[in-house]
């Protein structure tokens, strides 16, 4: 039961700060392992939807998550604000991987680190298409190697 | 079934931005009205932790919430931040009710109003005990009459 | 700030049981006040749905929450069950207000009690609109006099 | 980005049925992913805690989440409720990896599967420690071999 390697902040591609809740805290005084996913999950749509590719609401394609992990390091609590990093790991067709780290405000080192997979549905049919073209671009402009 | 008045920002005492999550947009695609209320808890616990009054882990005497109440006037939906205002309107002895507005970042318009009510507690016993006079003094800064 | 009358298991006109979770106990090792209100949320459209008048997805007319509120007479923890008692108070022309009590599974004695206003809308403009027939007719059935 | 093998339900050695919430489905109309790892903190512990090996409040030795995991087949919805599946893969020292299994109630395909690793600490220190003796009769009856 190794633990991956830790990622600097210059791993990420963008960053957004999170506050914290009371209820995050659980009985043992620090964030509930699930709040991280909670973060995973704003951080990657709220770049998408300050990019103007995902409209929740009306988007006729829209990615639904098919895997999630995170590998947790040191604890958080409320009512630290945390920053979530991302980039994109891996850009297929119909799919894109995302990588992101938690990290306290100002903390050089990451409390957490994981990934979540996206797959490109038809929202009418749940049927998996390609990548939208605009989204595409914005992805590829959070991807690790600059495509 | 009547609504209240929707009190104006000036109605608040002190202010803290707070962001929103995926998740909380529910199913009809506004912020759940559950998440209000962790809002409420948020905003009051973090100014009594910021002005050093309140230590989750360690303090002996508590606040335990007895009574909460929201109404709702415009629905907010995340990606939006969310501006919480705090004023503490009634302080008994052991007893403090705070009033809190929700605003959408940068509104004048409150988009819910409640309140909720803390009793002080051992927190050991949970016997109700006078509310200490460090806290105390940091509620009549919060307080509507400026005590 | 007095308490209101804790109102018995009698009151209520139909029950559910439900689960907690560990993420719902806070810092201080007990239910967040704010899962509460997931609980009313959560019996109220439960039984609307199995009775057959609310499709979450697709109903024309939806019930907003407007107005929530809770007292809290003592503590709920996980992993406890939680029993939820519904009956319907006040039945107008487009709203409904809901009483609830939650009771530890067996308990005679509601933990906590509230209520929450529903007003009917047009989905698509979000208008107030009149209840429809068959939603009435279960409220009717869930109200205190029977009507 | 391939997806693991789904196992059925004669993998896993106890099962708990657990309960949806109207907040749980997102706005795309279903569980929130997030919501899955609820689940399994949720299935986890109440086994440990119904065993009588834990006491969230007092246990002087706790586990810690270090790594989850989660892989989605099917989507879940509010009000279906949800059968946790649950073994032990992996026993060591300190730590133990669960896999869990989410089914919507009746179904012999899951909806989900994953696993979550444990890291036991001194609950004062947050320095690993062995599994105290009690705890591990209890895991050696869940795992996958019956040891």
């Amino acid at each position: 039961m190794s633990r991956p390697r830790c990622h600097p902040r210059s791993h990420y591609r963008a960053f957004l700060t999170l506050t914290t809740r009371w209820a995050d805290n659980d009985a043992y005084g620090h964030l509930n392992n699930v709040v991280y996913y909670a973060f995973f999950d704003t951080a990657v749509n709220q770049l998408l939807i300050e990019a103007g590719v995902l409209d929740i609401a009306s988007s006729p394609v829209i990615g639904l998550v098919v895997e999630t992990h995170c590998n947790y390091f040191s604890s958080l609590k409320y009512p630290q604000k945390v920053e979530a990093g991302v980039r994109v790991a891996q850009l297929g067709n119909s799919s894109v991987r995302y990588e992101i780290g938690l990290f306290a405000e100002g903390s050089e080192a990451a409390a957490a680190q994981g990934h979540f997979v996206h797959v490109y549905v038809d929202r009418a049919t749940q049927k998996s298409v390609a990548i939208p073209g605009a989204t595409r671009k914005v992805l590829e402009g959070l991807s690790a190697t600059q495509l």
